[in-house]
């Protein structure tokens, strides 16, 4: 019953039923000229990215294909496309390496568990509506931890690059050992790397402007810069076959198996489900916040918009169905999604396309690629990730709010020292921890009257009007049990350090919500006060912080009153100060005990 | 160099040198009888909560000395009581219970050491200032923790008013096995128990007005009141010697040992440390939420002040003293504090005078207490911790918050079933789950204007002015991570609903805070507005929060402007809206997304 009711949910709103209705010949050649350039693209990408994941290139066709489908079902995006992608790959890698040895099929069949548990996970986040979940991910965290993710990636190739072998558990010792290998550099492989990688770099940056200088139109340069990394893989591959590199010692891709993907079934392990539990939540979340941000990005840009939740049940699919044939965790990529977008796709009935280029290509094209060198495929990547690594983010961050950079450089730090997961984990901790602090000590100003004015402001940046018998306070925050204590602290000490006092007045215009440790704190305040003969009043309360606390005993028993402006309440309670007979100079309690 | 800092931090403030200097002759009696009312409450409850700690009668005593000493010269409040107090004997128990049995000398030593482990934190977090994290104990979680702990403490002294062995992992356990012993309960023991809890419930409620009533002074009647626990302890003392009951099989005190705290050492075992690390800041940071909330409300009533950071270092003194003198963890204790207070103790002489008594009773009055049985002990810690036990919390957070109920219920529940430490941590987890949750999903409602004013309010509670060309946000809490993507949700959900909309105008008057990933998400909202042809707004920014986006490219490439006020903004973007032109019917789009 409840898992029919849960599918309801999922199915009323599948947005196939609602492009499908409209499809026309116009959309079919959108999506069709898209769903060609994305396959050109994907197919190295999946190839490459399957390698990171330590698992047999056909893995990233076999994750290309049946997640493709699922997602053009399920999915609230019209252009998001779904694949292996770079730092879920090196997520994959991660967990997996602690389980199985790279290569055997242990390895693969741990990974389609993990495909399986994530799939899962994000099901059943998408059907309980826990998207939400994913704003737990900080801006400043997913940077930190992509580019830190990316410099791991790009680190990790370099062995490919240089034809070694060389493991590291962190950043560091991972450059150790590839120090220690230099001597061991196969040249050739080296140089075709190099060479590779900085082709790469200029067909991103320099080929489109050299061929729209050349009089070529921006849509047709666009596709052949998108063919790069294939005219790449087409040129090694040619010359490592012409000239028999690999009996030179070259690392090349060697025998894929051609065929459909096949079908698999997750390992059925309670212990190993429970260890790739924590793993397989963060690959889940990190991949629907990179997901959800691309698809927010595109579909914004055409007025459309895409469902948190019905994406979680999207991407659940998709991972379940690479789980189910031969794949590994996917996500939808940012540079596949932006080039199907570009490239003029206009419903998922292109990432359907793309699926069955891809199928083809598995079918027919993997006795081709026997001798694309492996160091072509670790460029495509290093290129790649290079875009993911800013560290402008420390920068900007440094600048705005301290706060977010100790965030940034903790999750960076962390990433690269403890890896991946730990990494995330330590984030998104460091992330809480400094916005619970930053709650914890509310910025609470003393405020006096702008002579001439109804207006009051902070003592100790303007020159204002005060009484020594009425102590104006406005509290910057809402008030919740982590930071009620502060306010009863500075109330106290101003009542023990400013002996006419008679009232103290809270300007409550900012305060959203008073908890109930904070409605404690203050019937504490209150009681303390009228024990040494002060008043507490309230002025500016909010309509629904007001609703609440009239059904509490606090406003019955406050031996001062509430009024609707700060104005009415210092203007009745101490009139001599309209007169200008009150001190204008800010008191030095004032000057003492405020944060400002 | 540091630690003489560290020293210089807590030396200055010294409060002895303070009061010591205008100490009189009227301030020496005030605070001799305070001391003598507070000495004959102690001696009974020092006896009873070493027992309930699992340890002999005597360290409660030696617990109630050097403690009261060093708090006298460290402590910042002029009337506080440190000892022993039920929650922090309780929670020493379970403690020290997963170490050693109970009775034993290694358990004792596990006791001295984790009085030593706390005396270092606490003195630690008042140097180094972290007086701050006992904020995140929230009020509703001190509530059904302390609740829990009385009703646990009361069910395992029921075994000992039964006169049987009983031991229970939680509370539904103990009651079983105490159910299991009915059959074998000592009726004579239970007697004596039931008889002197009765009586020590009327003592409390009834004896004060009854003495009043026969015409005794208020004051007097309040000490013969506080007798009440030395009047049972010395009529069960005579009965059980004269009578015989200690033949009978009745559990009595017996031998304490007589003379001076010894001098003691924690054991230096790392392994054990660790193991005790957890549960010694639990014991810190409850000792010290309970001392300081008693301190500063007996403060407050003569307008004085206490310094939390002081507390820290004088509540780690005192442990550590305990530490050394053969005692146990010790904090601030509410009943003999107000006792204290109520007596007319004017300073911290006042606990010198006391721990001399105590001193005393520990050098002469032992051997009186020979014959004193048990269940008298039992019956005073029965009486005492029923006061704690206050089931109105979660009727008043049940009314005033959900969040704040559930915190309560959470914390209640987990004590009970998982024990104090795994409780309090519980508690404490969800406390701040339940805050981050609710600020991930701000208020944001929609506004327009109130006809014929400036005023701008809530379209769903109000008959307002809107345009359709023009969506006007009031968000009602700081941006930052958790719940900035909800503000693009809103505003990107509003664009596609809304085809004619041309300007979104942020009403920013309650945001206190924009952190950098709500910056980043301001910026994601202005660039997909921008590329829909719509203008991004903001008025009423706060001077600070404008003054962090000035140093920002945010502002310099905003597409849309900064309005002082809301009204200049719709006015100047929108006139149409001024003149009647405009719909005053709140647009169905508003209806559906708000969630006010």
């Amino acid at each position: 019953m409840a898992a029919v009711s849960l599918l309801r949910r999922a199915l009323p709103s599948l947005p196939l039923l609602e492009w499908g209705q409209r499809y026309d010949r116009e959309t079919l050649m959108g999506d069709g000229v898209a769903a060609l350039i994305v396959t050109i693209m994907l197919i190295p990408q999946s190839l490459a990215y399957a390698l990171l994941a330590g698992l047999p290139p056909e893995v990233g066709l076999y994750a290309s294909v049946a997640p493709l489908l699922l997602y053009a079902v399920f999915g609230s995006s019209r252009v998001l496309a779904v694949g292996p992608v770079a730092v879920v790959s090196l997520m994959t890698a991660a967990t997996i390496g602690e389980h199985a040895a790279a290569g055997t099929a242990a390895y693969w069949q741990v990974a389609i568990t993990l495909a399986f548990l994530s799939g899962a996970m994000l099901l059943a986040m998408g059907l309980l509506r826990l998207g939400f979940i994913a704003n737990f991910l900080s801006h400043p965290v997913i940077s930190g931890f992509i580019t830190a993710s990316g410099l791991l990636i790009a680190a990790s190739q370099l062995k490919t690059l240089m034809g070694v072998k060389a493991e590291g558990h962190n950043f560091v010792d991972l450059l150790a050992a590839l120090a220690r290998q230099v001597p061991n550099t196969h040249w050739l492989t080296l140089t075709v790397g190099v060479l590779a990688t900085a082709f790469l770099f200029w067909v991103r940056k320099g080929l489109k402007p050299l061929l729209m200088g050349w009089g070529v139109g921006p849509k047709v340069a666009d596709v052949i810069t998108k063919a790069g990394p294939v005219a790449a893989i087409a040129v090694t591959t040619s010359l490592a076959w012409g000239l028999g590199w690999q009996a030179q010692g070259m690392k090349i891709v060697g025998a894929i198996p051609q065929g459909l993907p096949p079908f698999t079934l997750p390992t059925w392990d309670a212990a190993l489900w429970r260890e790739l539990a924590v793993p397989a939540l963060l690959i889940s979340v990190v991949g629907f916040v990179e997901s959800v941000s691309v698809g927010q990005t595109l579909a914004a840009k055409r007025r459309q918009r895409i469902e948190p939740d019905q994406e979680l049940v999207a991407l659940g699919a998709s991972n379940l169905g690479a789980a189910f044939t031969g794949g590994f965790p996917v996500t939808g990529g940012f540079a596949r999604s932006v080039v199907n977008f570009d490239a003029g796709a206009q419903t998922p009935a292109a990432g359907v396309f793309t699926a069955i280029g891809i199928l083809l290509a598995t079918l027919l094209l993997t006795p081709a690629l026997y001798y694309l060198p492996q160091a072509t495929l670790a460029a495509t990547i290093i290129v790649a990730v290079l875009s993911l690594v800013d560290f402008g983010i420390l920068k900007r961050t440094w600048v705005y709010s301290k706060p977010d950079f100790v965030a940034v450089a903790a999750t960076l730090l962390a990433t690269l020292a403890l890896g991946v997961e730990t990494g995330l984990l330590v984030g998104v901790g460091v992330s809480l921890a400094l916005y619970l602090w930053r709650t914890s000590r509310p910025h609470i100003a003393t405020v006096g009257l702008v002579p001439g004015t109804e207006h009051f402001r902070n003592v100790l940046r303007h020159a204002v009007r005060v009484s020594p018998a009425l102590l104006s306070l406005r509290v910057d925050e809402s008030l919740y049990f982590a930071n009620a204590r502060s306010l009863e602290d500075r109330v106290n000490d101003a009542a023990a350090a400013q002996p006419a006092l008679r009232h103290v007045v809270l300007q409550c215009s900012a305060i959203n919500d008073i908890d109930a440790s904070a409605l404690e704190s203050l019937e504490a305040i209150e009681h303390r006060l009228r024990d040494a003969g002060i008043a507490l009043h309230l002025s500016e309360v909010k309509g629904p912080v007001m609703d609440r606390l009239k059904a509490t005993d606090f406003l019955r028993h406050l031996n001062g009153q509430v009024f609707l402006t700060h104005f009415q309440a210092v203007a009745s309670l101490t009139p001599d100060i309209l007169d200008g007979a009150a001190a204008t100079t800010p008191t030095n309690l004032a000057r003492e005990t405020s944060h400002a």
